[in-house]
């Protein structure tokens, strides 16, 4: 495999876990951050890697440029950034590749579709990576990191990656809310989340083995419209439309033919 | 400890898990269904157990009773039972204890959190059981059942037990449709709900180390007005108002101060 040199754009969560991760199989010559001591303080964790708190000091001969900074950042990088012959790609979810296409030629999304923090380990390897490219060579460039890195390697444009963040957000953010509003049922009745942990694990192997139309359980797939009923009655008055909205939905989907 | 004579009525999956467990560290005498082919299956797989489809026949000294069969049937079960001198003792999340102190002296109620099905191996030690019950005597038969099954031994009143019911049904029935509205959107772009594992598994242990509030991600949290416009004009009509209510939801609860 080639051995890329690569300069990372960005010192954060993402950021970080990428680049330790590239520095196994490439070579990461150089950090920019605005901040040059969260710069240094991933170089130095890097082999034969410098830090930079200027664009201007870009390396000009890298084959590769991974910008992970917030998405209004990205344009900024791209303007402070002098034009460069190596392949230029950021990281976002959200941000289409014509903000890079603009100013440079060969261009790339590298999005791993993954929460990265610094409380919780990550295996990138188990991590779907998404990535779309302006021509053959900046694509095969992508590949080769990617490969690096995930057994996971898809291909996503930018109405694709829009797609899969809409589904990030009910599976992960409204998911992550529901686990909230549990916390604050059950903490009224002197129990912590924790009991049902075991619960919401099955949960997830069940949906993944058999999908999720078939594993739904609960009143609403049944179309027990009384316990609908008797629940909505009990709890805070600020979920009962979630409680009764998501419940028809269920209804709906699965043509119990009831209404709530 | 001492070694309880059982008797299991029912043959379903909460049934055929516990009975199973039980018989390591008890003697399950009897195993009791309306089929008695159902009956015969579970009670070969257990140590010098008979099986009965008529409760007449029911063993008279045993020292528990454990009904495990559908909501709907645990009166009938009672109705149809000789009155017995052992605990007997319930497995619903969602019935009252006085279904069985009506007829009988000693009952409880024994409701391991759990969904139990014959796709998804459950680890019982893990699974928390929550007992009630109308005595010392019978509560102290349950807890030393109990012990011997998992490490998490939790107490639960009726009204305890709905509560324990509706939080699973926010976290579980409802994170589950969730899966299923990502799958929908996913599908359409060509994508399995695979690519989203990796995100739900750390979105599950984010919630449980740092707390589901203090865990929250997103464009809601982030207070991002235009990225949710976005995407529910992006969503499928049916489910645009489950995009708006919890994200409306996610930013009340996080004081973010703004209306979609």
């Amino acid at each position: 495999m080639e051995r890329y040199k690569v300069v990372i754009i960005g010192s954060g969560n993402v950021a970080c876990h990428l680049a330790k991760v590239i520095d196994k199989f490439h070579h990461v010559v150089q950090v920019y951050s605005r901040n040059i001591e969260n710069a240094s303080n991933l170089a130095v964790q890097l082999h034969d890697c410098n830090c930079i708190d200027s664009l201007n000091e870009i390396e000009m001969n890298a084959d590769l440029y991974l910008i992970s900074v917030s998405d209004d950042a990205i344009k900024d990088v791209i303007d402070a950034m002098p034009k460069v012959k190596g392949v230029v790609a950021h990281t976002s979810g959200s941000i289409g590749i014509e903000v890079l296409s603009r100013k440079m030629r060969h261009v790339g999304v590298f999005y791993p579709l993954q929460t990265f923090s610094k409380e919780v380990e990550v295996k990138l390897s188990e991590v779907p990576i998404f990535l779309e490219a302006s021509d053959q060579q900046s694509l095969s460039a992508l590949e080769t990191l990617a490969h690096a890195l995930s057994d996971k390697i898809f291909y996503a444009n930018s109405d694709q990656r829009q797609t899969l963040h809409i589904a990030a957000v009910f599976a992960c953010n409204f998911f992550n809310h529901l686990l909230y509003l549990s916390t604050e049922i059950l903490k009224e009745k002197g129990y912590s989340l924790d009991v049902l942990y075991p619960l919401i694990n099955v949960t997830v192997s069940k949906a993944f083995s058999a999908g999720a139309f078939n594993s739904q359980t609960g009143p609403a797939v049944r179309g027990d419209i009384n316990t609908i009923h008797k629940h909505i009655d009990l709890v805070d008055p600020s979920i009962k439309e979630i409680y009764q909205i998501l419940s028809q939905s269920i209804i709906d989907r699965h043509e119990i033919h009831k209404n709530i």
